[in-house]
């Protein structure tokens, strides 16, 4: 099986760009035969209709079906996207995504949705379609496949994105992942999906058009429409003004910039600014940070730096690991040359150079952190440095940003950030853009997804505007479940949904109760007072002694530490001089008599741990 | 002396507002007598010269004489503005403010500066002025006066501010504090301190003209320029351009909106945006959250009540101190009848209440953010309601906002937020702002001051823009220093300065040791090893046993607890069967065994704590 994989990656690896006229298309010859592998193709022809074989729906229509719709994330966040589809005791998902972790969860390394859902109903899930490669939408998945092996279906670059992850996680040899293409079909069960191309921030992105007997449901993955797209491939709009003409049931749409009013620029209007600030940038060494993701943001910045001769660098891992994954699978054209190793930078002139990195969110420890701190091995920032930022700040990353682009400014370097320039534009689409989707599919019903109750409550509010009835119109959360019919749609009963922690190796094993303790620690620190005391007597064997931790400057405290040995001192004797010795009351008095009086000395309420041993 | 304290507060209680005409003025009446108290009236009237009685500047001009500018705060930051002046062995600051604590200082209460400056110097300096109330410009202050008792300068509404929080800390008897008014001019040694009116987000804010030996700098303060001012006092900009004809030496001013182009809007468009909302919001109750101390806001909000016949109630205590403050002062004109207590809003009908609340930040606790979470003892949220958050979030809030305004939203409330309405203004002076205070005061030196790097750089830019040579700027940084002198400018030798945190009762006493200790436990938490062992053999007596905090749920985690009590039994063996026993070495290696072990099986580092007690 690992070798059948490995076969596999040569195969990808064979595929090459065909169409490198303007505008530029980056995407692989997606007829050509052999990119499933053998074992794939045989398994799966049965189920995946090409798109150059078109079929009629085979799907018998039933008037009295139903097909409920459970959401087991991305609801009220942005990230951990995962919908569940059921109908007729068959069951597909869609995305596993996860979400990064808020400031209150301490030490939580990330956050993927509940499986337990999924968990009780293995038998009857046939698979899970990933609408596109970003963390949100696939970052979960690894975890999902560790507990269910259930077949995985994306296109190209997403299962590219995947394989890394799962080999990470080791679990790629058991995995069973199939890759489809735009205008692909796949009978899973009573389902048949069909894969629909759109345009988003990173290249081979997917809206699922799910037929079943009740009805077709449109889920638009992330989306927006872009005329002007850097692959040359505008989202495939006549196929979901086909899909409104037959009838969609229900719209699932992406809700991330439901607030905006208007359109969102193409990803080319990117490029023209790149254009202009590199002749701008002339005689200084050039330092774009961007999304690592972003591969057609990393196309233009390497086609302006072949324009204007200068070599590239990248620094940051997650941005080495995709550029090696796109330019293998074909999605990124790299000049011959071109790319130069991070490490031999310092044999460039300045005027000669481009490094791309990651670090756009001002992420401490990443690429741009720490050139901006003198941390990075091989880039000190200095005034020769023009730097761009082409990303903007994730809610919630604007402080660890300007941090950043403060201490750029202060080492004297140029720096393009916020809104200065057209240096980014979003990849999920408008007001305007979601109106015309809802023009072209026409649905019965609308759930706004993706998105915070804000964006969510702006979308539904758009979708009124659109003329859908406010009853048709369903604002959903994470655990909550609807049941639609061509008739009506209705909420039905709630399915475990929630956050699962991830901390280390550990998934969901720090809970609130973990959480609440690392608060209180992080607060006002600890104080360990032991005492070793004989079990007969009552007698101080040993102590009281202290130790203390994020509390106070222990040399400086000398006169509070004593006061708590003190106090620890009467409470073991008054305990021990009552007749029978109650070791769980000691323990008490001292944690309540020692807490109180760190409370009167400083305001403070570190957390008081007795250890009391008796021998 | 408390006596005194207490008359002064009935004086002023007794100063009513007089014009009460288009456009509205809250301002007391300036002019009259009795504002300051007899001991202060006697003790300034050498030196603080009332505006009635103009007189010749009798500061002897001496050519070659130098002053310093030390910058103690306010610089590469948002927050605790402070600024010594030095010239001929005498010293004056500029205000004391706090700044509030970064995410990565666990536990900190919040931030002020380092004071030693100060202290060693305390017998040249004659006063500190403040600017106006606001907590980056007075919060520093009772900090500061527990330490060096020196005295102070500010308007009423200021210095009724800064008596509130000198209560708080119990020195408000032994406070030398001093009224001042615009037009005011006090001599302090060689200085001689001008007060200037400026507009600003709370009233009798001042910019001050401080005139030397060596020359006349202007110091901004906060401000904005607003033409349109609720209390019907514009910025005194006929002031400073009469100082400006006489030659102004340097300009020190406001950076916050150095980055925006234009003008910033009239205090006076969001009254005209709340009368249109209130008209919105009929047969609802009406809940305004905004900052507490922009008392023309709290004026606007109760006079569109009036207008529509509502009563208004408060809630949060911040809110509730500065109303009573302001309203006793004759800053705030409450019509008799309108303000409801809080406790009594279950008695109005929802059409009939205004409720004005502090938490515009989503700060955890405050009033809004209980009301969003059902915590608060009064006011439950829901389709009744319409929320107007009158604020917009400063950096780094945008989360906590976010998170209130979605919560809001779940409970059915309308919530205008964001730049839905015109709302909420800048109380800060944007580009074409800072340039008319540049083309009036026409400096030879220009120092941007309040504000991050990429602010300072922007006003420097502007300055640049109205032809003051980049050579005569100066972006300085805290515990930079300038010298100048009516022919140049040149850096100084640095003066101590830093950020001190305050933690409870403790001023100082938490530095980076005790912050590293408190991430380390916020991001794993602890486990203590304890055991008794007997001296002279090295036999284990007691244990060893295990306590775990913040790190995994025991209860779950017995396998790992028990393998750690293995690898602790292992070292005390080990380690006492090598002959003689080294109590540090079994420390040392349990703590490092245990680690080990933990990070194998957990990829977390907990702190390690062994308590080793030999009997």
């Amino acid at each position: 099986m690992a070798k059948q994989k490995s076969e596999k990656s040569l195969q990808q690896n064979e595929v090459k760009r065909k169409n490198t006229n303007k505008p530029k298309s980056n995407k692989p010859n997606r007829s050509k035969k052999g990119v499933l592998n053998k074992k794939q193709t045989q398994k799966n022809n049965q189920k995946i209709q090409k798109d150059n074989k078109p079929q009629k729906n085979k799907l018998p229509k039933k008037p009295d079906a139903n097909i409920r719709i459970a959401f087991l994330g991305g609801l009220n966040e942005v990230g951990k996207n995962m919908t569940l589809y059921e109908c007729e005791n068959d069951m597909i998902l869609v995305d596993c995504g996860l979400a990064f972790p808020e400031p209150d969860m301490l030490g939580v390394d990330l956050v993927i949705p509940d499986f337990t859902y999924v968990e009780q109903n293995v038998d009857k899930i046939k698979g899970i379609f990933i609408t596109h490669g970003h963390e949100d939408h696939i970052g979960g998945l690894a975890y999902l496949l560790q507990r269910v092996n259930i077949p995985v279906y994306g296109t190209k670059l997403t299962i590219g994105l995947i394989e890394g992850k799962l080999k990470e996680h080791k679990i790629l040899d058991k995995a069973d992942l199939n890759i489809i293409q735009p205008k692909d079909k796949v009978a899973l069960g009573c389902f048949e999906v069909e894969a629909i191309h759109v345009n988003h921030s990173i290249p081979d992105a997917l809206a699922l058009a799910i037929n079943s007997p009740a009805g077709l449901i449109l889920q638009t993955g992330d989306f927006k429409i872009d005329t002007t797209p850097i692959d040359g491939d505008v989202i495939d709009l006549a196929r979901i003004a086909k899909l409104g003409e037959k009838g969609v049931l229900c719209l699932l749409s992406d809700s991330t910039n439901a607030q905006r009013p208007g359109y969102t620029s193409s990803e080319r209007t990117v490029g023209d600014s790149f254009a202009r600030l590199f002749h701008k940038a002339d005689g200084k060494r050039l330092i774009v940070a961007t999304f690592a993701s972003n591969i057609h943001r990393v196309q233009q910045i390497i086609d302006v730096a072949k324009s204007v001769g200068r070599k590239v660098a990248l620094s940051g891992r997650s941005l080495e690991n995709v550029v090696e994954t796109a330019s293998r699978l074909g999605y990124l054209n790299i000049p011959d040359g071109i790319l130069i190793n991070i490490d031999s930078v310092s044999r460039y002139p300045h005027d000669k150079l481009v490094i791309i990195t990651t670090g756009s969110q001002g992420e401490p420890m990443s690429a741009l952190y720490r050139m901006a701190f003198s941390e990075h091995r091989r880039v000190e920032i200095g005034t020769g440095d023009y730097v761009i930022i082409s990303a903007t700040p994730i809610p919630g990353n604007e402080k660890t940003v300007g941090k950043v682009v403060d201490e750029l400014l202060k080492r004297g370097a140029e720096v393009v950030y916020e809104k200065m320039y057209e240096v980014h534009v979003s990849g999920h689409a408008c007001q305007e853009e979601l109106r015309l989707i809802m023009s072209l599919a026409k649905p019965k019903f609308f759930i706004p997804v993706h998105g915070e109750q804000k964006h969510l409550r702006s979308h539904a509010a758009v979708a009124e505007s659109m003329g859908i009835a406010p009853g048709n119109i369903y604002i959903a959360d994470n655990g909550k479940q609807v049941e639609l019919s061509k008739r009506k749609m209705s909420v039905a009963p709630d399915v475990p949904a929630g956050k699962v922690f991830v901390d280390g190796y550990g998934v969901g094993d720090v809970g609130s109760a973990v959480i609440r303790e690392r608060k209180r620690l992080a607060e006002d620190g600890l104080m360990i007072i032991s005492a070793v005391i004989e079990r007969e007597t009552g007698m101080l064997i040993s102590g009281p002694d202290i130790v203390s931790r994020g509390f106070v400057y222990v040399r400086d405290s000398e006169q509070l530490i004593a006061e708590a040995k003190l106090v620890t001192q009467i409470c073991i004797d008054e305990c021990c001089h009552e007749g029978r010795i109650e070791w769980n009351t000691i323990r008490n008095r001292v944690r309540d008599d020692v807490s109180r009086l760190l409370y009167d000395r400083t305001k403070r309420s570190p957390m008081v741990i007795p250890i009391i041993t008796s021998v």
